[in-house]
């Protein structure tokens, strides 16, 4: 069978408002109009790396929701899934920089069209025809019409043999007071690939500490859980630990920074490279992104993934 | 009995978004943060005209509500009664500009502070010792629970004898498919000083000919109706018509517009002025309102009125 | 047979570099990038109209490039029959506003990707399966091989009964020393629909007037030959003239008018629209499209043009 | 007694004109305005903190008055005492800043309003119902009867029994010639609190080691001299001495912090918080001021400062 | 003899801060700086209409004079007659729109340097040798000490021959309570070219009609007094008048009209033009002028006149 | 004999259009547009460090050209021998940042007037009148007439005995497939003063240890070789080797810092200063120069770098 597309990802889109300095809001009186949502991010981290990308998910019949689909079309992602509602519009995020690299957020998302995703917007069989289906926990804490169209999504890869990928990213405002492990570990449990946060991987099993991870895998279906710290990422598969190191950069804004690990690993991983190979292109990605403003504008090409990992010259002429 | 301020209104603070040129949203870039919400553009423009005025309603516990908040403290308005609310955001909006002048809205506001306004919020007492109380069918249209706040702030104004201004300010989008004279009618007959444009005029009185409004003025309470137009404004009132021709001027935002003509009227009126004068006031500030960009920003002082009314110089030096 | 795609048009994407305000240069110290090039607007026009459009050419394979390709892409324009030249920059060209509406330009477009644009890079097929070809003067002009290119298309659209729209856009400083009627006078015999701007229609003519307009048209293949003036359009046919008023807006970027002009006529005329309607469609894309900064950034979509012919309120909310 | 108010302060609020980057000003083209004013930063910074906080002085009867007159408002401190002068500009101040950090300043205030600050300006009934007054040595180096203000208001302190805390804020280019000592000495010895950078500790006492500020505490009426380091803070009281280290942070704009370590100590010390806390609490509103844009708009709020003192993650969500 | 330079001047250098939109400037966060001051304008305008031009006068020794003085010798004028001052500020001022075109302005020039302008300041010999001395109203308005150096230069013209040029530039401001006919009338019969606005005819002259021009020039020394209007201008000269009248142009900053008309006129007369001529390329300078935002960076080029005066097309390409 | 002038020296005044922020240019809508080009940046250095300088070279008969001219000529730079060419653009670059620092540049000067720069523009008896002649590798790279002027320039220093100043400055993408030793080596071979960097010492010598360069140097000319490496600097003479260690500052933007090193050098050079102080002045400028963005702009003044090497306070007031 032939694929027509590496990877199928769905989401909520964004529209990011990025104040210009740090400080109170009250006295930021100018704002950049960005592109964002863990998916939209990934999505776009993906296609630059040089994959055939898919973006399922709705946005409003608006200009927010027009500026996310041409955003993605433009970078090359197939956006023929993203569905337009005219009855709600494409949801907004605030950033407040308290200092330099202390973000706090506020979202403008409730009743918007994201949330009103739902297993009947989803063409099933994109998802089917992948060689990657990848999800993450934000659409499952959502709304429930979302979960149920992420649940059907990957009922169609599991019955396709496409694998799933999955980021737990647990945001504790979307869950309110659901219980992370319930509500997200299910689906969890039936990824090959699964991505944490060391934060995370504490909450999933008790510690983030390798051995507890890689108990953790035992018990569920994943070949490989990939976790990411401060220092760096390591990956627990079958065969033991990877650990690769992070990089040393300059961080202009930390949002993304995930996103484009997780499509470092991902792309490396469908381009058939090691494990260890994986990580040093997640890690190499991530740092990229965290050097440029912006989520899924910051979201690196293969080209800057190279050049980090082969160490450049700062300046080339 | 002695009276702690001249005018009080209540309503939605916003936070409004405003596009840095002309064009579909997704080709601007940077947008400018600024404060809106008609009540709060007439609070300020009161206050800009050198009145006492108290402001109640209810805005987020974030750093939008305390833009909101600070906007109208700094400019002298007393918010003593503008509640904070900790479990919701502060309402807010974004404009766009298909070409100059010619401007579309999409609102944020749905389940936002404003919309949770609530009867208990209500500083009843502030209300009953003002010399005017200002409310807009934006707060009637808003929620349940911010009709019900606007209902029993008009009742305290009835009670301790305080007359009633009321803008009728149709909002469609608001409204939904609700009937604007079956909902907000009932209001507009209590008023003493009721505001309408000429298209809200023909809504509630059939026409928008001074005729038709001085009919449907000897229906209800009122002592004047206003009605601004295209070319000025004109007052029915039980001695007849007044009009009153409006100013040329170069229009930067439209939006305060209706508000600042309010306010103006509403200040020479308390000011014990003519009814033609207060006209020309309200066309006055109306006219410097929409050469200047913003909603609440916009609002004139009352040299500035007086500079148009006056016809002063091009360049002072 | 069925037709993938409504248009295909070819020719220079050109970054714009755009002062914040009017003045000599030196003493304009920001800038905006935007997107143009005659045909790209004329891309950009058609898509935001509702058709299929696919756009062939070069561009550098550098980031420039790639915003030419990501922003035609984004709109949904085929774009898979752009090259991209790792040899050569993408063209550019920087706006020196010496006063409100009154504009010169200066081009970075000598040995760009654009001049090395040839017939081996153009997917004749695609122009076969088109439903018209839209070409113009300016790539006629701008070098050898792009004439080249433009012949070929030209031909290969003939052979398959695919009609040929043709903007002759005389630009003196790509032309140099050559004569514009020599130049662009075959092409412009080829076309089944020609566009001109009275100057040009005097160049190619003699006179502007339609009575020699038509003794033109008389003389080439041409069902129709629509010029475009200050005070609105004219189109000349078989049958006679058809006329049709402009409309008065305030005109921030006036660049893009004539190609939004051009994709309001082309997208109505495919609709199967009268000549009349066609000209009002073309008259009002023109004018929505200097209410907006940017070449191709202020290209309307189908709502915006349809407002204005329909008159449309100042401000909705 | 009951005290309306905390604290009282009065100084000089002026305008800033913050350049966009870095380097000669002669090549920065746009800034931005500002709030500043010592005593204005630390009025602010201490209403952030929850205080109730009075300020005095004059500013010009121009919108540039209007403007420190509404920020101090719309922060919550009480501006009945702050007079506008109709004779002269507000003062204002231009930064250039030749590297990042490493700033000059160039000030427009010689003969502005805040110069003709005179006794008769001060509300001294406001001064002696306050639990603190805080006044800097900059009032006294302002102008003589800036200076005669400043002594009328720690004498009506004294009587009243409101303490004193004095920042002696030594500011040469408004000095001249006058020595410090001999000018700030006076007040300094009055102060219940004083404040003194490491370098201003060796004018007053020759030597900036905590032994010689010990013993120069000894001679005067202060129970606490406190002094801020490069390094962090010391607090010298009789009971000996007192130290807490400072923060690592990236630096944005270093003005203000002292003002906002003042903030910081005085809002503790009169929340009746230990030497260690206030020493703390000063650190980190320092630590804060620093890593946002701004004189006054960077005073931290409490939020802020407890962030960093409990250390919370870098993004929240 | 041979003249080393065409015109000199003489006059206070001002940095102007220009902010980013109408509005109270409370709301204004976001200023340019620009360059000003009447005779830098004047000096300005001469040199980009190619005459040789010298500038004396005194600015600070800071970066604003630094700008001055760089900015004029940029433009190719001889500014080593400009002295540097570190004892004061170089002045400035800001603008403030209430409206499109509607200006007042603040200045912040007691005490700074322009204002310590001193006939030892003053290189005698350089004015000796220049074909015209062009001065203003405004230097002999802003100090004694200014008031003294221009008499000096307008001695030492005399004594040389060499024709005094004179803007009568009344400023109520500057002038506080002296009588601008006794303060400048002396230094107005002196000028062999007199410019006036209308205004100021009226001052001067008691009407400001043609006839009364022309009544006060027989009383005095001038060959011909210059006025300009609304409309346009008119010259008085011995042989009668000469009007002519004005062009319309989108005004985007009215500031650096006059200066621009005057150097419109002083170029084309020591070019020998005829006095219509002289008119028109003066009121074609003044119109170019307030096109383009800024005082001295307005100033047009000789070739914006001739567009303007040719008519040329809107757009070139 | 008398020099009229210090330093001379000649190359390609370019534009330089600078994103607002990191990242892939297609997300960068805004550009701050400055000055540059390798000798520009040194003219401006050493005229800001107290020389004479003139500037010799072609730039475009644009505003571009322009531009250049007035920033030149603003800083005092003689720029009587800078040609307008009226058929050719004046060069530009565009930068771009992957990240903080990380820098790529793409040029826009391909046909443009610095490349037309021929023998027959330069003024040699200006090069014969100077203490120096400095000259670079790019103007030899750039193309085949500007290397003929070059050569020209150094054969009339040669027989006036005025020393010449060489900085390698090896361009890859201007030399494209040539030698860098062969094209360039001669005129290095021919300097007085060598500036090289450790990459281009690699290249000259075959080695970036002293040792090398040492040898080097007795095989060529030159008094001393001047060798900037990350670390610091080094100068290779008879007497053996100097060296001095670098500043740690925060680097905003690289550009120009060789170039203001090279300024640094040469000023303290002709001063007569020790080869030790050379250096130290050489590395302050360049530690100066990377704190400020701009190439040009960014060359320190006298001041700035003796504030470094005395190691002033952070911030002055």
């Amino acid at each position: 069978m032939t694929h027509v597309i590496d990877v199928v990802t769905a989401g909520e889109g964004l529209i990011v408002f990025d104040p210009a300095h740090t400080g109170p809001l009250r006295h930021v009186h100018t704002f950049t109009k960005r592109v964002g949502g863990a998916e939209v991010n990934v999505a776009t981290g993906l296609a630059r790396l040089g994959l055939r990308v898919g973006f399922l998910g709705r946005v409003g019949q608006d200009e927010f929701g027009e500026q996310v689909s041409s955003f993605l079309r433009g970078e090359g992602v197939d956006v023929t899934g993203l569905r337009r509602d005219p009855g709600a519009n494409t949801g907004m995020y605030v950033k407040e920089w308290s200092a330099p690299e202390q973000l706090t957020v506020r979202f403008y998302r409730d009743d918007c069209a994201g949330s009103r995703f739902t297993p009947e917007d989803v063409d099933l069989d994109l998802v089917r025809r992948a060689r990657l289906l990848h999800l993450t926990g934000i659409s499952v804490a959502l709304s429930d019409s979302s979960a149920a169209a992420v649940e059907a999504m990957a009922d169609a890869a599991e019955e396709a043999g496409v694998p799933l990928s999955f980021d737990v990213n647990i945001r504790r405002r979307l869950l309110r007071d659901r219980d992370p492990s319930k509500l997200l570990g299910a689906l969890a449990a039936r990824a090959d690939v699964l991505f944490l946060s060391d934060a995370e991987a504490e909450v999933l099993t008790g510690s983030s500490v390798p051995e507890a991870v890689a108990e953790y895998r035992s018990t569920i279906r994943a070949s490989v859980v990939v976790v990411h710290t401060e220092a760096g990422a390591y990956a627990v598969h079958e065969g033991g630990v990877v650990l690769a190191d992070g990089h040393r950069v300059r961080v202009v804004d930390p949002v993304g920074a995930g996103d484009a690990f997780a499509a470092g690993f991902l792309a490396s991983r469908l381009g058939g490279r090691s494990l260890r190979r994986c990580l040093e292109s997640a890690n190499a990605a991530g740092a990229c992104a965290v050097t440029v403003p912006g989520d899924a504008e910051s979201a690196p090409t293969a080209e800057a993934v190279a050049r980090l990992l082969d160490g450049a010259d700062h300046v080339e002429r």
